[in-house]
């Protein structure tokens, strides 16, 4: 959420050179994102992002990124494409770091979802989701289940037990019971892994555009779908389960992709893997991250308390009352 | 350079409802300005700078600012406007912050100006100077003469020479000198008093915009020129002059506006003057910013080394053989 490389305007229009792109305009460093570098870069052509990868991103993984983004653009998905030059590439290098044109679109991040955005959110997930049955690149999930126990180690039993009493033993229980009942043999595929509010651009009730995909790995679907909920159906801090927008993003997403038996039956576990993976790299964060630095640390209690409601029977009865009979999955 | 208050969209379309500004499609916080937060806004009929004022403005010097670029915009210089809303307010209330919805201008902040830039912009610095002779709208100095002695106190002789060792006493004589000299009976006029290459948009070689005047104030406008030629006219750290942008910046702003015989002969004491309140403000910073703070330290000894430069003689001949025998003030 900072720019951590200045970049000149020089230096991008050196940079812009290299694409049918027109000339710099306007240059404006913006807070968005994962710990990567953005501008906003407008052009007497058009208007773009530039994204610097900073350590968090693995330049390794671009590839995959960049070809998850094509499918889904030319599935007819709403999502950024990355811009190649006149030779073709849409990998560069600018300031010593991996650099990429990336399109501009339009849409805002609503911070409090209505019930139709949040519908409007399911069927945009759902439709991504369908149209990823045909991409068959693949990246492992290196925060999915196998890492949390180790996650919990390197943040140690002292640092989780500072951060609330009891964490530790929780967050090993936690760990126990999903190990020993997640799914092994439901179909996976590409997902997205971070559809929070953030990254999802609206217009009014309209989805414009699904954004950064730099979490996207091949899991299960119903996983990604746990992760949305999660995002999306309570107040920030994790205190209120809000159940239209709940009914809302299931119906969305039912209505387009819906869940065959094995995903529906999984879900419980989905939600509350979806909590502990945010709980733990949360926590990771908080006791790595100096108070005063640059990102802002998001407060972890807020998925534990999200990890209490999907633990409740009576709370999973009702979301899978709101699961309806939606159609099978594509 | 960063967002220290985090808004949603739906605050923003709030907001934006007071004014004739159509409806938000694309909501960015951008790094950019002294300590305010920043954002890029754009709505289906125009582009603005969405601007919160956090501790550093004073909300009562804000009409002043206000005043001045209607000013100056009235009189044909390029710079941002206050935009009023549907009852002539330009002053809002947003995140419990004095806000303001300005005017966005194209352009980029060059980072290695060319002479041509320095030319366009001593002529940008001069036209502004002549437009602000009709305007009578004062604030004093708060980074002038007198504040700079309670300025090295406060950052203490030990905190100065842990920055570079003799740095007090250097400071200390500095400050005895320029008291000395420096001219009393020039006339006053408003400043911009910190134009850098940040505060300039340029197109190519023609500016598009003057910016961030939250250090404006009434003082001697040989002060200003020397503040934009010790911003201009060195590299960043301060190692090198560069003779052919001082030529530039120095004949550019003649061009348009000249020197009367007393700013003529003051100049040299403005160049160091200004190199110390830059020098000062920078230890302040150091000092009491700590080095993972969102705000990024500049170096104090890029402006004690330009000090260094203009305290040299023959440095100072150079420069006044620069001057040449321009138009007077107007």
């Amino acid at each position: 959420m900072a720019v951590y490389t200045q970049l000149g305007p020089e230096q991008v229009s050196t940079f812009l050179a290299q694409y049918d792109a027109g000339e710099l305009i306007a240059l404006k460093g913006i807070a968005e994102g994962v710990e990567n570098s953005n501008y906003f870069v407008e052009t007497t052509k058009s208007r773009f992002i530039l994204t610097l990868y900073e350590s968090r991103v693995d330049p390794a993984d671009l590839p995959f990124f960049y070809a998850l983004l094509k499918h889904l653009h030319e599935a007819g998905c709403k999502v950024p494409r990355f811009i190649p030059d006149r030779n073709g590439e849409w990998l560069q290098n600018l300031a010593g770091r991996p650099a990429c044109l990336i399109e501009f679109l339009q849409g805002v991040s609503v911070t409090q979802p209505t019930p139709a955005q949040a519908k409007a959110t399911g069927v945009a997930l759902g439709q991504m989701h369908s149209a990823l049955a045909d991409f068959d690149q693949k990246r492992p999930n290196s925060l999915g289940l196998l890492s949390w126990r180790p996650l919990a180690e390197q943040c140690t039993a002292r640092g989780l037990e500072d951060i609330n009493e009891g964490l530790a033993k929780r967050v090993e229980a936690e760990c126990d019971f999903l190990e020993e009942r997640w799914p092994k043999n439901l179909p996976q595929r590409a997902i997205h892994a971070d559809l929070f509010p953030d990254n999802v651009l609206m217009l009014g009730d309209r989805v414009t555009g699904l954004i950064d995909f730099y979490f996207a790995c091949t899991d299960a679907l119903g996983y990604d779908l746990a992760v949305t909920h999660s995002a999306w159906c309570f107040t920030n801090d994790g205190t209120r389960f809000q159940s239209d927008l709940s009914a809302n993003l299931l119906r969305g997403y039912d209505s387009v992709h819906g869940f065959d038996a094995p995903t529906r039956d999984a879900l419980p576990l989905f939600f509350r893997g979806a909590c502990l993976r945010f709980l733990l790299t949360r926590c990771y964060d908080w006791i790595n991250t100096p108070a005063n630095a640059l990102v802002t640390r998001k407060d972890p209690l807020a998925f534990l308390r999200r990890l209490d409601f999907y633990s409740d029977d009576a709370n999973i009865s009702e979301l899978m009352g709101q699961l309806g009979n939606g159609i099978e999955a594509g």
